[in-house]
């Protein structure tokens, strides 16, 4: 009942949350972005129950996050990858991330840092912004009613079928 | 059993949906950063159980993310705010929102949208950035072993008691 209502919210971050709101499917995309592919390591990384790992992998592939892929090596695996909509999550992970960097830390506790790959450095703190680039606190934004926008964006789609 | 292994995990995503990761938590953020203060508001605004989203606010106390207050009217209410910890999750919050506006909703349907509340305009879309503030894409960051910031930031610190 509550995947229903979720699903048909107004409100994105509710219909994003019918998705992505099982903190395995995270942990899974996570993994994903680091170059992980196959069952077996989702497994052994994440130390899920086989069912649930495959419970959510079939979900996320309906969802139009994951594709199943033939190895590349030829092997009689399969693979799962990201699809472009799968990627994208990776700033909700960051957003989640610096959260916890920022608050769920002793100072100096060993910790797990995402870095460019350029420098190893840390990625620019993620800040809310206007449009003109004006930085915003949460006392700055309001929700209101509106609707989606019409243009180019629907070739990016997740597909409403697979859902 | 996954809330000890998530709360102690090296990795910063981890350790914050062990204090985000059920949908419901957020779902309330987001409804106490849009204004409301209410046990009675939150349960009419989410239909959520009593009893749930009296755990989950008890929790959400405990973690930092909220603190309960007197009403301000006086009256015998208490109210429930977000702290400043519990303000910051705006940024993951708005990461879902975005993501969930690109891939779930069909062109033109209606939909809540969070607004800079001085021209009511769309905020700027979330994009990962190296510290230089070079745009990346999720295949240009990496995850490497690290540790957590020395200096100032502890004052910010949610309570590990309160963990």
């Amino acid at each position: 009942m509550r995947r229903t209502s979720l699903k048909t919210a107004k409100c994105p971050v509710a219909r994003t949350l019918d998705v992505v709101g099982d903190w395995w499917t995270l942990l899974i995309v996570r993994d994903a972005l680091k170059g992980v592919r196959r069952f077996g390591e989702f497994q052994k990384n994440l130390g899920m129950a086989k069912n649930i790992l495959s419970a959510r992998l079939r979900e996320m592939v309906a969802a139009g996050i994951m594709e199943m892929r033939p190895a590349e090596d030829g092997s009689a695996h399969n693979e799962y990858h990201l699809t472009e909509a799968g990627q994208r999550l990776q700033t909700v992970l960051v957003a989640l991330r610096q959260w916890g960097e920022q608050y769920l830390f002793e100072p100096g506790e060993p910790m797990m840092m995402a870095v460019d790959r350029d420098n190893e450095q840390p990625l620019r703190r993620i800040e809310l912004a206007a449009r003109d680039g004006r930085a915003l606190t949460s006392a700055d934004v309001m929700v209101k009613e509106g609707r989606a926008a019409e243009p180019a964006k629907s070739s990016r789609r997740v597909s409403q079928r697979a859902r």
